[in-house]
């Protein structure tokens, strides 16, 4: 897409909205409400006939009569009007068309018809289209631009999003609130009668605001165009995407969704490997791995050290790894040597390095830190922390009924110890530019800490399967880089 | 194990702590006290020679200077001091050991040794012993017994568990509260010297108190014997587990961790099968499987129906479900019919059925009810409820600002709306004797909804995969009862 058309989608002084409405039932009061309650920096022109003001906003009976060309125009109206309200769009000079609307391309042979009609009238006019059926388009900074169906408004941030689903962009922007990170664009594509996915994963690879990239895809229309295009963008950054229709039924329900076609899914697989997209299974699994592309060096192999407070995590741990192809070395005996002056004498002389239930200040730290200075291990993963905060806050709460003041201290204490050993063990990755990840299914029981970690760029995941899974994604970055450096 | 042995275990008059502290650093306290604040409703006596009181209790010198024959003794004491404590224990006429104490056959041959001269002792004495190197026995209904290591209080309730590792017991213990799922009995194995897994699997077979058995595994001692009796237990109640050592580094961690001597993970698998357990790969999965068995009716069968207030959300879901090898037939002829007269003209006509983003009230029970009728289908995942009520709240929330009056009517009336349909779609599901599993990634966002609907018996799922896959768990549940109702 070129500069214009880039401006009027992410950077629009001007955003209409056909179809807006003042009952709150209806998706034309939704868009109108998002808008004003996102705070959008431009100017809003609500669109209806029947309608003098919505929600304190002059409204106007169609875009023709509009004082001054509109960047973006939403439209929410019924498919037969479309062609109508895109010839208005014309007469007002409008730039770009959001078509909400659904029943085109994905119900059946005429809907795709229409959808060719549609775009064809819109090029003439020198617009470009996104959708139809889609949600809509979010553009945090700096125009506060939250133009899209859900109640939500995600602080501006590094992730920018396209997806094919609107309700899949729903989710995949809870799950990122719920990680404390932000976006900087959002576009849900819908059926690309125009404006296709890989326009907009070229946008956000040139995007000052956008450093890793989401995408949910369903089908591609353009395979060549695709390889192409792909293996540029994550070559700039990392692209990560959860690819639907890997089945015969979801195959079948991608048609009727969006009316993509999509292709077999072992050629698929190849295709990722060979252009450097990470694909995950679930969305979950994407977002582990965006939070820890944010925050983590990355690893130069798979060799994984493992520090654990418990025996039981070190195990499944272990099991996780080797289901993810990452590689557990042994301890070298100096290595063993110099743990045996930190751990206690029945420590278990392996990795994962088992802490046995407990540690001392400084244990933890040192044994890191041994093993990020150790050659032959790319990254750690450390395993339990949290427990200590949680025993400190029950200590503490527990201390109002039984009075010992040493009960109350211990409890502040280790609170305030294990916050910070989490952010030491942090930096410490950061110095030895290796990747440090944090599992803990505990860090939420104390209030404000997750929050507090986030916000010092720490990566906790609630399960170690999926530390060992985001793990795996740093891994999957540094090896396609690596791939992309050697050609 | 004896019914004199399960009594001392579950619900013993008296416990004793050896090792009791007054040091909030040290477990001799933490036990004092967990035992206390779990309001355990029989005697307490903490042993410690250098104390006479320790939060409000009397303190002994020794166990044989307690009054009475204690039923359970915990002891928090260095390896060297078992023995001789033993030997108290039999002075007073004990009758079950909890060896919280590490450093014994997960170390070396010597720990072994020293393991089996403990375990000969005691039953010279005529006691048994769970561990050493475990953190303890919850036991809630009627003894309120919380005698373990974390400062965890979980109600009372239908899960019963027994685990090797003492870390993963807690994290599973956590798992099960956020889902407001309560345990009858926790047990900490540890390395079992003397009783183990088998004989607490037996017990909680026969427990009045116990619907579902959980287990994590690293290691069997008697290869005949663990297939006799889980193929027994199971046909008791549905077992769940997580078998671990599934690969070499697995293998390697669990014999340091437990002592414990893993198997070939393939004949394990098989081993399953046979013997009806229910195998998850994560203790989430296990949980999420054990919180569909406790809510819903078993499906007879792999046919899937699914319903979805999104496009993509059916994708995914579609495809989740093939790779759990669930099936999603087609919708018949008939069936489309009726579902023309429920649903917009422009409704997607196959299974996934998409409700197209929207509904009417009645439409989604409506659906659902002729998918519940329809003979073909075994069950019904429902993807995506929960918006309309995030929206209603977020209404609610915007009309302070915008006061239209008929915003904070909408929004009350979707909040309300949108609970009762979850309870309503769940009560439909258990009149037609199938499940119906809610997968939303929003219930959260509504305060105190999710709890609501736990109290309803409501099984909802914050991803489609977590729904799939404990529905997964369901099928295999009824197909292990089919097989052994066949032989």
């Amino acid at each position: 897409m070129n500069v214009r058309t880039a401006q009027s989608l992410f950077h629009p002084q001007s955003v209409a909205i056909v179809g807006a409405s003042r009952d709150p039932q209806k998706w034309g009061f939704t868009f109108l409400l998002n808008v004003a309650k996102g705070g959008y920096a431009g100017r809003v022109y609500p669109v209806n006939p029947r309608e003098k003001e919505i929600l304190g906003f002059k409204t106007y009976s169609t875009v023709a009569q509009i004082p001054e060309p509109v960047d973006q125009v939403i439209l929410v109206v019924p498919p037969s009007d479309i062609l109508r309200v895109l010839h208005d769009c014309g007469k007002n000079g409008a730039r770009v068309g959001v078509v909400i609307t659904a029943g085109f391309g994905e119900i059946n042979q005429e809907g795709k018809k229409i959808e060719r009609e549609m775009v064809g009238l819109a090029r003439s006019l020198g617009m470009r289209l996104v959708g139809p059926n889609c949600q809509g388009i979010v553009s945090t900074f700096p125009a506060h631009l939250y133009a899209h169906m859900p109640p939500q408004f995600p602080a501006a941030g590094p992730l920018g999003m396209v997806s094919q689903s609107g309700n899949l962009a729903t989710s995949i922007v809870e799950l990122a609130n719920s990680k404390f990170l932000g976006f900087s664009r959002i576009i849900s594509s819908g059926n690309e009668a125009d404006l296709q996915t890989l326009d907009f994963l070229e946008y956000l690879a040139e995007d000052s605001q956008t450093e890793v990239i989401l995408s949910y895809l369903e089908g591609i229309k353009d395979g060549p165009r695709f390889i192409r295009t792909v293996g540029r963008v994550s070559s700039q950054k990392p692209l990560l995407m959860v690819k639907a229709g890997r089945s015969a039924a979801g195959i079948r329900a991608a048609s009727s969704h969006t009316g993509a076609l999509t292709g077999y899914d072992e050629l698929f697989d190849g295709l990722c490997q060979q252009t450097g997209i990470i694909r995950s299974e679930t969305i979950e699994e994407m977002m582990d791995v965006a939070a820890a592309l944010l925050t983590q060096p990355l690893p130069k192999g798979r060799k994984v050290g493992i520090l654990t407070l418990g025996g039981g995590w070190g195990v499944l741990a272990a099991d996780s790894c080797a289901r993810a192809g990452l590689v557990l070395p042994g301890l070298s005996r100096e290595m063993a040597k110099k743990l045996d002056h930190i751990l206690p004498p029945w420590w278990n002389r392996m990795n994962p390095i088992d802490m046995v239930a407990g540690y001392r200040k400084g244990d933890l730290i040192q044994s890191l830190e041994l093993l990020l200075q150790s050659k032959p291990l790319d990254g750690v993963l450390m395993l339990g922390l949290g427990w200590r905060a949680v025993r400190g806050g029950f200590l503490r709460a527990a201390a109002q009924n039984f009075s010992p003041n040493e009960m109350e201290a211990a409890g502040r204490d280790w609170i305030e110890e294990e916050g910070k050993i989490f952010a030491d063990m942090q930096e410490l990755g950061r110095k030895y530019r290796k990747p440090v990840l944090l599992a803990s299914d505990m860090i939420h029981l104390v209030p404000g800490y997750e929050e507090s970690l986030r916000s010092r760029r720490v990566a906790a995941y609630p399960s170690l399967h999926r530390a060992v899974k985001a793990y795996l994604g740093l891994v999957r970055r540094y090896e396609s880089l690596q791939g992309s450096f050697k050609e």
